[in-house]
């Protein structure tokens, strides 16, 4: 009951990942897909041109912290069978953002009609996984305190290349006390799918981070004289290294429309 | 053949905790325990008389995290079963102190001639062990690399009080890169019953330590711009707790001349 007491009058009732494809496939939910399906993981989506998708997999296999691939398609298939029951990625995310030669040209809700028979999905983890499994152990995300998105950054800790992907690793911060660091070290660590543990922690110089104030993706959030900033890498570095590539053709979600899956967030830990 | 070649010449062959147990029980070891039985778990010892053993016990329990009691014996018995097999806590540790209404009045190679029949031995697991573990991972342990003692420090996190055992946490200090503070942070996680987590990182003035190069106990090292110090809760504490109550009669390892079991470190990993 607790949870549709919490839910808003007029939001349908979406508690299953393929509930909640089906309402945004038919147009009854628009807008970020933040608090759908509780529990259930949410990916970045990367779409590309069967010609580059070799490489792309690849990077993410030798980047697994940045870019924790959860899914991918066959090439022209719209379904990713292992995330979800009928599940369409042309569909199914309630706004999508069309790239050519890097340039942006559509911000459609649907992408039938750029579909090509040589597109290659990939869907790439989120920390929406861990960020529960913080929330649930007591720990505060300041973002989330603060109603913003979680303040990121470029750094100096290059990736590994693959083909023509490569460039800088894009962190995302939370500050936290040095008692909830160490726990928050121990609970990412058990979803390594998801970004893992933090990649740093307390030095923003060291990793080419001038100002945590100023942060190059995402809002800012103080971070207090008793905390340390955490760094995670971030699923914003395969979209940042994309952009960098500017493949003739490409399909990205709009930020917060996110896929939502039919697996669990529980299932991504290894603990 | 490594083992054989790295032992000084005048170095008996002690690679079992019984055979370490055995020689310094004939005299034929003595002083510091360090390198004998290498992967063997040693122990801190405190004897209390059977009056303080049941608070003692109960203050072990309240605080695991700087009093990983690892072995306990009956009130009299000199053994201490769950650790080795032919132990006699009289005999097996290369010199003892010993204390009467907290005052050092002997610091023995055998405590046969003070023993009673109300005495309880405590064991208390030591960092040793999940230095072990670190190095193995190939972090750096600052104190190993300059031969000299951890740096240890009183804080102000209290500990939990049973009857007349109360006190500050003394916690031991590792300056490591951020990189490997977070891998400490996952590799000692595993030791729970040897000390585990750190305590804290990054800030030693949020646990009441002014100046991390002035210790309490052991020696200052070096900690670099690129560093975080990170402090793990110590066995010491127990000592200095009991050294705080002054029981009418006490009975403590000297420092660095440990207990020797028969257990091995890699049987307090969790995973």
């Amino acid at each position: 009951m607790a949870g549709t007491i919490s839910r808003r009058k007029d939001q349908p009732h979406i508690d299953s990942g393929l509930s909640a494809r089906l309402a945004i496939r038919a147009g009854a939910h628009r807008g970020p897909t933040a608090g759908l399906a509780p529990g259930n993981v949410q990916g970045n989506l990367a779409i590309l041109p069967q010609a580059l998708a070799a490489d792309f997999l690849r990077f993410c296999q030798l980047n697994p912290k940045p870019c924790p691939l959860i899914g991918t398609s066959a090439p022209g298939d719209p379904r990713v069978p292992e995330l979800g029951e009928d599940l369409d990625i042309r569909t199914d995310l309630p706004r999508y953002r069309v790239w050519k030669n890097g340039e942006l040209v559509a911000e459609p809700e649907d992408v039938r009609e750029f579909w090509r028979d040589d597109l290659v999905s990939f869907v790439i983890g989120c920390s929406f996984s861990f960020e529960e499994a913080l929330a649930i152990e007591g720990i505060e995300l300041r973002h989330i305190t603060h109603g913003c998105n979680v303040p990121m950054y470029r750094t100096s800790i290059a990736t590994q290349q693959a083909g023509p992907f490569r460039g800088p690793m894009v962190v995302s911060m939370r500050p936290m006390t040095p008692r909830d660091a160490i726990r928050a070290v121990q609970i990412t660590t058990r979803f390594p799918s998801v970004h893992g543990a933090p990649v740093h922690i307390g030095k923003p110089e060291l990793i080419g981070i001038a100002d945590v104030n100023k942060p190059d993706y995402g809002d800012a959030v103080p971070v207090r004289d008793d905390e340390l900033p955490v760094f995670w890498a971030c699923g914003v570095t395969p979209q940042s290294v994309i952009a960098t590539v500017k493949p003739e053709f490409c399909i990205t979600h709009y930020p917060g429309s996110m896929l939502v899956t039919d697996r669990k967030n529980t299932e991504f830990a290894i603990l």
